[in-house]
């Protein structure tokens, strides 16, 4: 950020009054630009014992796979969004179980919320975000091809609940690089 | 927004091509400025039988009681932010329980996750933020003087549950006005 969106002169980097945390502050109007994570909403789309990965077809990580996820739009819950991604992504519709995953990554600044889906029928297909979308079932996953981390944590927590029968919600930080504090 | 934070040029609404929905997008460099939900992290503090409320310093709402909860920064966990809040408007230590309520609030696009909390010391005060920070028994509970909705929502859904005994997840939204689709 260089400019103020409100106003279009320069901004600088300055804790306000009150504040701890240096923020964008507007040379000229004074507003102070909040940057904050944005959330990622996500789903692992089930069928039978299967469960549905998309092969990215856009940056970053073009080729690997991953579960449908994207950002959260405005105007919409978080359950929606979990349901539009996976329509965009793979082309198929599922009815959501539960959410199973609040990861937060330090990294990139994003909140990952990742639901279970049921899928309505097993009819999927790619899209302009996803070249391939198939089913896999757990001994065909390319653990070495997925796209990020989160995807990773996500899916090793649930070939792991799948053997307890039990899919309680996981709360967690993925990429958390900071020195331990004393 | 009316200008460009990367070029300070004004910025203009169109859906850009390969999206479905408007954004602001620079008229002179082309950069599209996505806007999205903002994550507010929050906590139920408990002590005993008594749950810690904040009279609101700060608009809006000046006066009202809440729960803590604030927006969760860059370079934090969900977790970090509801204790990060839970000090800054009440002073108090709050181990945190579980993740207890995801509520989507579409009239102003933020999602709270919030949080059980068991405070560690039976010690609290005021802040910047709060005038008055007090612990309530639940026939003591200001359901007239509550700041928000979402407030309500989740005392209502704590007070049911802790007559069961049972706190599951809950994931919902509120103040959805929009038409119901046909």
């Amino acid at each position: 950020m260089k400019y103020c969106s409100t106003c279009g002169a320069q901004v600088r980097r300055a804790i306000p009054p009150g504040d701890t945390i240096p923020r964008f502050v507007c040379r000229n109007c004074g507003t102070i630009h909040y940057e904050n994570p944005k959330i990622v909403v996500g789903c692992l789309p089930e069928w039978e014992d299967c469960i549905l990965l998309c092969r990215r077809a856009i940056a970053p990580r073009v080729g690997c796979w991953t579960f449908p996820a994207g950002f959260m739009e405005n105007d919409e819950s978080t359950e929606e969004g979990a349901i539009r991604e996976t329509w965009e992504e793979a082309q198929t519709r599922v009815s959501l179980m539960s959410l199973y995953a609040v990861f937060s990554l330090l990294s990139v600044n994003q909140v990952y919320l990742i639901f279970r889906g049921k899928m309505i029928h097993p009819t999927f297909g790619a899209s302009a975000e996803s070249s391939e979308v198939r089913l896999f079932r757990e001994h065909e996953i390319p653990w070495e091809e997925l796209a990020f981390p989160v995807i990773r944590e996500t899916l090793t927590c649930y070939y792991h609940d799948r053997r307890t029968g039990q899919f309680p919600l996981h709360v967690g930080t993925i990429g958390d690089h900071r020195p331990p504090v004393a």
